[in-house]
This record gives C-alpha cells, sequence and structure tokens, in this order.
C-alpha cells in the first residue's frame, strides 16, 4: 500500500482562472512527502531547518489531466524509490474521486549541507525508503491501473 | 467550543530565516476558516469560484508571538462574530502545544461579486455565524485564560 | 521622497475570486521592504539567511480599499520610522493609478537570531531608518493627501 | 535575441534549508511568459481572468543546477515555440551571473475556457509566438553555449 495524504484544495491554491496554480500542485506533492517523513517518525524541523545533510530536489516535473477546484478533495499517493547510492525519486499520482487529474515527479540529491557535495543516503532515508517501497506486486497493480 | 483547525508547518510555509514567512500564518488562518465554511456544508467551489456573492477580506492583522517551525503541529482556533448587517470578523488564536504562538484577524464584508457593492449577508453566512458563535460562557473563559 | 517599488500583479498573486489573495499583498509589502533594503546597499542574503542579527515581523496588518486584478501595476511606497531602541516600523501605501487600494504596516523588533532575545538596532538599520525616514515637510504633505 | 525577465530572489521564495523552495522556481517562470505576454500588449486581466480561451499549463519540469539565496539576481531567458495548432512550449533558461542555475519547461494548451475543449491558438498568441520565436542563427548559438 503506497502513503497516502489527503489534501483540500484551498483558496490560495487557485488563480484567476478559477483552478489550481500550476506550480501549487508540486508544493501539495512536497507537502505529502513531509508528512510520509513525519510517519515515519523524521523530525521534520532537524530535517529541513539548516540541517547538515539536506536531500535538495534537482528535478521536478508535472502533467495535468483535469483542472483541479477551490474544495476537490485530493488523494494523493506517494511512490519513492532508490535511484542510486546519493539519489532517490517520488512519483505522485493525485486522484479526485478516484480519477487521476495530475502526476508528478520530485528527484532528490543527498548532500553535505554546507559544501554541497553529494554524498551517500543517511541510514534514516534509506529505511524510509524501504518502508514505502512499491513491492512488485503493488508495482503491477499499478501498471494495470495505468493501462486500464 | 470554539472550530480547531490543525495544520502542520510545512517546508514551503518557512523562509531563510529558519522560521515560518510571517504572512503565510494568515494563509493558514484563511484555510482554517475555509474547513468552518466546509465543516458547515458550505460548498467551496461554489463559495469561492467566481461567485455571485462574496465576503472579500477588506482588514487583516497577526501577532506574532514566538518563532513556528517546521514540522510545528499547529490548533488553530476560530472564533467568528457578526459586525453588522453586511460585515463579520473572525479571530484566530494559534497555539503549539498549549501555547499561543500567534493571533490574527480577518474581516469581511458581503458583496455582489459583479457590481462589487455591499449587500447583507447571505441566509448561509448568517447560519455559519450562529453555528461558530462563541456563547458567553465561553468567551468568559476564553478572556480569563488571556488574563492568566 | 518616500522609496517607490514597481510591481505588476501575477497571476500567482490572484485566486479562484478574479482578484489579489489578501494575504499575498503583505508579501509584495515585504518585497519592498527587501528592495528598499538593497537599494541601501544591505546584502540581501547576509540579511535574511541565518543571520546573526534579525528583524521579524511581530505584527503586521493590512486594509483594503479595492480590489487588484492580474496585470494591475502597483506603487508601493514605503515609509518606515523607528519606534524605540530595538523596533521599527514601516508603512506601505499601495496605488494603482494613482488611487490608494491597500494599506500596509509591518512592524519589526531586532532580535539575535540564535538566543532570540531583544537587542538594540544595528547600526546599518539606524542608518537605513535614517536614509527612508519621512522628513516632516513629507509627512505635511502626506497626510494632506490622507485628508484630501 | 531571446525575451528576458530580471528578478532578485526574495525572501518568499526560500525555505528553512536557507535556499529558494523549488517550486517558486516554476512561479519565477510563470512570471516570466506573463511579463513577455505584457511586452507583446497583451491584456494580462484579460487573458488571465475568467477568460474565453485560456492557455492552461498541461505540462511543466524543471532542473535545478545550482541553489538560489535571497538577494540572487535571476536573468530569466524565454524561449516559446509552437507545438502543433493547439499547442505550445515555453523553455526557461535561469542565469545568475552568466551560469545556468536552473532549465524549466512549460507546455501549454489552448482551450475554450468554459468547454475546457481544445481549439486553435489564438491570433494573439500565434503573433505571440512569432515574435519570440528563435530565430535559426540563435537556436544555433544557444545550441553550442550548452555544449561548451
Amino acid at each position: 500500500m503506497p502513503f497516502i495524504y489527503n489534501r483540500t484544495i484551498q483558496l490560495q491554491d487557485t488563480d484567476a482562472a478559477g483552478v489550481v496554480y500550476f506550480a501549487n500542485v508540486l508544493c501539495i506533492c512536497h507537502a505529502a512527502y513531509e508528512a510520509s517523513l513525519e510517519a515515519s517518525n523524521i523530525d521534520l524541523k532537524a530535517f529541513f531547518t539548516h540541517p547538515s545533510v539536506a536531500f535538495p530536489v534537482v528535478h521536478a516535473n508535472v502533467d495535468f489531466f483535469r483542472p483541479m477546484f477551490c474544495g476537490d478533495k485530493l488523494e494523493v499517493n506517494l511512490f519513492p524509490h532508490k535511484l542510486g547510492v546519493n539519489k532517490f525519486e517520488i512519483i505522485y499520482e493525485i486522484m479526485v474521486e478516484n480519477v487521476l487529474v495530475s502526476k508528478a515527479v520530485t528527484r532528490h540529491v543527498c548532500i553535505d549541507a554546507v559544501s554541497r557535495s553529494k554524498q551517500d543516503l543517511s541510514a534514516e532515508m534509506i529505511q524510509w525508503l524501504e518502508t514505502n517501497r512499491l513491492d512488485a506486486e503493488g508495482a503491477e497493480r499499478r501498471k494495470l491501473r495505468e493501462i486500464l
């Protein structure tokens, strides 16, 4: 089972066109990532506020299939996976009433926050990636859903 | 009992000084107001997206007593009250671990969204104000807490 | 002459109601404050990013007289003044086509950013306050404008 | 010559890690797009506020090569091009002191804003795409810069 983050679209997320402002969907995805870290008992303040080890986003992308409106109840499904000794990626599937409305990816690299040089993922993050890893069966099911 | 909105401080709410960016506290207050409307079965999409009747903020203020950090769990207490036939105000008390960290106010006026002329509060809003009105006893208790 | 900051309303500033989201006006005011610091040759990175001395906002308020729309060209007039040995305030007047559409205030206190205890304003800030202080004549003129 | 948008990184753009919050770079890119529309005498209010024809973002991606800090002076270079009868794409190159710090893309589709069905690009947008199109020589030069 993927980690699921629930979030109602707020007025602040929208723009004068009447729908969600595109970049705000990535903010909601990052909030889902934070909620997932917290669910693994990671201290968010220590993790994000001037830490010694950081995991900055080096790439992000997002696709929009349907507009989202103020009051819409999003369900964000989180699929993180390791990409290498110092990299990981999170895939986000955003559903409204069981319909996929958007899909996003953030790619993160592990760095020493002072020197900003790459370093191996911390034990804490390897643990988090293990906990949230989609097992083979789940991946199969998800693939199927995409085809259907 | 006031309406209570729970919200964890997200990375996006903070700035390079390491704490919450001041104006974002007002966004969190507005989200609390939206959650309260939703709890009264008000349709947020119809209420906020190009409506015929709108309740724009005409005044807001906020005081900060303690800094808020990423991961802090806020409890926002909402105290709305009617100010006149076409006006209402919401007081927000923001607590972290039972300590008042910030207090805010938004003042709203009821307008025809097209002509932008003032008009009487809708039945829906009068109902919402009634439901969330702090009774005399509660107000007394709250006052006491401020003194202590 | 006050410091003037020019800013066009962007889509991101607006919400589904079709106008500027109220709290974003305070963000624009803070951007005006930053531009004014920069005009006084203050290094913004050192000033805001994990500094030893910080000037957090302890109070803010804002009044809205007219809605602002995407594409509106704002002129933000900045009036800072010292409130005490460790405090200052900035008044912002926001004009669109010479009409006052909004007015805001931010109040700042000088603290040691680590201990978060109050301390006297730095020489740098006293200098900035002096430079941007409204002289008696200007204040008179401004008062007059408010009456008219 | 591409359209160039200049923007100083503001406190609001940053987060507690001390650098720009990733999604805010896409907001800055969209602001560059808006500035470019305005430079072509397109009325931003009519274009974005409940229009009859809209150009929502259907895809966005962004890569980060270096962190951006409060006070950094960005130069955003804008390269729009037509993708089909109802689609266009904008490539954004973000420089700080002549170094490429980030690169982003937004892909837009032309729709009837009420029915949300696809429709051909308006004459106004075809004109804007023509004006901002990178000529063959410029594209060659840019390619070269990427190789070097």
